[in-house]
């Protein structure tokens, strides 16, 4: 059995991230294609346990260090008890936010060491790097003014401030510099049927 | 201000290492030493919300891996709020359980990776290793009796079999064969309070 792709979708808040996720897996079925849609931080049992300690709380309660291992942790379950058996099976899996998220919030936003980050990356995700990163960009103001538009302004990653965000922006592009071989900048501003396409381009260019 | 010194407690279940802590804390008190007590996994507000999902549930609720992480980002935030601020203001630390258990419970008895443990430690613990570990040694039968016989069958990692724990035991030997320059190896069979002299004397020795 050919195993499955694995996608993941990054980038800053108010990107559509999670919209397009959804509408890209109905548009992989559509082609016939097996896949779940799963998400970070949780994505299994134990993972949706660390979520709910890391996301909830005030905006300093971890240190960015701390911050890190918990992710990791959650990620370690859910690569271990849904993301593996998944791919192994077959299918293809979609997942909203990824170790990116983790070098950009706690590491090019947070301050943790890169050199942490690197280490628990090879030794948690290692061989099970994305197969296409999807890095979703466009101006801070219009994200956060989206995010606080759908009344989500339910995380400690929301309240950070606008400097925080721009770093978050330098970040993921960063990433998609250094990681050509899996990641594309998909230009988030316009319509929502828009982006979809360039989603659907991008996937057809390097996966199909 | 000379900066304090830190001593941890390690090994099996029913050592009677939490018991003689405090004993130690007393004493330590009674020389005029400013010293805190505190426990792994646990010791800040924030260590201790993590130590609740990490030793409730069933057995296998996480892989030896992601304990590893758990444990070590619980380690973090006692690290930086309880232990490194009493230590620089020139107190003593004594703390029930520490990195070891982590060498020895996730690593020596779970399984996971030495690699990912010690380069855990490393980023983690970095300069704070204990400046003293008392390891607490008795056969594993007599130390199941006393931790079922005093009703304290709390945790998962009770409940794991007398193979797991006989490969705790050699694990913590090792550890201190390993670290010598820190590690004193304490006969815990026999009375409270010739166990108790034990511990004072290694302390006499060691750091006073």
């Amino acid at each position: 059995m050919q195993r499955g792709k694995f996608i993941t979708f990054e980038g800053g808040e108010g990107a559509g991230k999670t919209t397009q996720a959804r509408l890209l897996v109905e548009h992989l079925r559509s082609l016939g294609i097996d896949v779940i849609q799963t998400r970070e931080p949780g994505g299994s049992p134990g993972a949706e346990v660390i979520r709910n300690i890391v996301v909830a709380g005030d905006a300093e309660r971890w240190s960015p260090r701390t911050e890190t291992l918990l992710m990791y942790a959650a990620r370690s379950d859910h690569l271990e008890r849904t993301i593996r058996p998944a791919l192994d099976a077959g299918k293809w899996v979609v997942c909203d936010r990824f170790a990116d998220s983790s070098r950009v919030y706690q590491g090019a936003g947070g301050g943790a060491s890169e050199t942490l980050i690197e280490a628990l990356d090879a030794a948690i995700v290692a061989e099970d790097q994305p197969d296409l990163t999807l890095v979703f960009d466009l101006p801070v103001e219009v994200g956060l003014e989206r995010a606080f538009g759908r009344g989500l302004f339910e995380t400690r990653f929301e309240s950070k401030g606008l400097a925080f965000h721009q770093k978050l922006r330098e970040g993921f592009l960063g990433v998609a510099r250094r990681h050509p071989e899996r990641c594309v900048v998909i230009d988030a501003t316009g319509e929502l049927e828009a982006v979809s396409e360039r989603l659907r381009s991008a996937v057809a260019e390097r996966l199909l």
